[in-house]
């Protein structure tokens, strides 16, 4: 019995994440998802690169309560909307579709949509993006690829946040990157230190994905 | 349509957490729910807790993938059980109930289940447990709690892991606690770093909670 309604929740989300990706390529906005675990510095990383990076940015970022990362990026972007999920560990298409109706895409370059703060559920929702960003922390432990393997297959991209902490806590880098090489043989781990400021790696990735509509 | 489903999910999982609780009564065995972020900290917290906690301990332990906490809980403890749960972001009682054939119940005085690194998904499916212990980490930033409301409110104590890296991240211990007071008031907010050893106001809780069946 749970079966065929699972798989509908999936296919009629699938159908609004195909109408969002139709509506994304008619205003011509590059949409990333970018998945992490909540403390991982998904907001962080977002506000930085709101202030740096030279496009015209809108975020849709989902929590299961309070406006605080909202609130955050909103000092450092215009095109900014909140989804509380409640006890929803993910967004879905429906969701980022209701959200979008509050920005104007045709103003937009790019599109981050942050997820609610979960390696796991998040994962496999297809919300009409052109690309998946994975984000971890240092200070979360090297074993976070091998726990998330779903994820780390997912990923067109893989940040490695928090690296300036790395003379404080205990990660074997090379562990991490063999676990990241050994599930996904393509998507470049960046490494980052958005707490810093210390971005470059990402920023060089994502003015490669979105070059052409910024240049 | 969907509604009745995840209503019989919950209550089928609820009667098999009374059957858990059941067995736990008839073994004297105190049993502790786990529930925190990927990487802030629960393995390690219960690595020291089993080499230093005078009590007959035994560990459930649930991840997506690998057997690494296992193998590192194994190192300090025997009764160790690894569940993999695939996709699956939270345990159930079903799952903890097939653990708990594995382990001679008759042998301890405390049981932890160590749940999936998830601050959602686990919060709500009640395991059969005696108390549910929520987990944070200073590195996650000084807004988790306010975030997850719902583990905040069904916790009967919040550890806060890490303290040691508070002079090289920046965390409001002020506004985190206040958050945790306004959700819940009665709670101890129980500050720790683990990857130190420094758990005494861990162990003095837990000593309370579960002295009786040690002294």
């Amino acid at each position: 019995m749970k079966v065929p309604i699972v798989e509908n929740v999936l296919k009629f989300n699938d159908e609004i994440a195909a109408m969002n990706r139709h509506r994304f390529a008619e205003t011509n906005v590059y949409v990333l998802d970018l998945i992490g675990a909540p403390g991982s510095g998904k907001t962080e990383l977002l506000v930085h690169t709101l202030r740096h990076f030279p496009a015209r940015i809108g975020v849709i970022v989902g929590d299961l309560a309070t406006t605080r990362d909202a609130e955050r990026l909103m000092q450092a972007g215009d095109a900014v909307v909140q989804i509380n999920t409640g006890k929803g560990c993910h967004l879905d298409a429906n969701q980022v579709r209701r959200a979008m109706e509050q920005i104007d895409l045709d103003s937009l370059d790019v599109l981050f949509i942050e997820n609610v703060g979960n390696l796991i559920c998040p994962v496999g929702f297809d919300l009409g993006q052109h690309a998946v960003v994975g984000m971890f922390a240092l200070t979360d432990g090297d074993d976070k690829a091998a726990k998330h393997p779903h994820l780390v297959r997912t990923a067109d991209a893989l940040i490695l946040n928090k690296m300036d902490l790395a003379p404080h806590v205990p990660f074997d880098l090379d562990l991490f990157t063999a676990d990241v090489r050994h599930l996904n043989a393509d998507a470049p781990l960046l490494e980052v230190s958005a707490g810093k400021g210390a971005l470059d790696p990402w920023l060089d990735w994502l003015r490669q994905r979105v070059g052409r509509r910024v240049e």
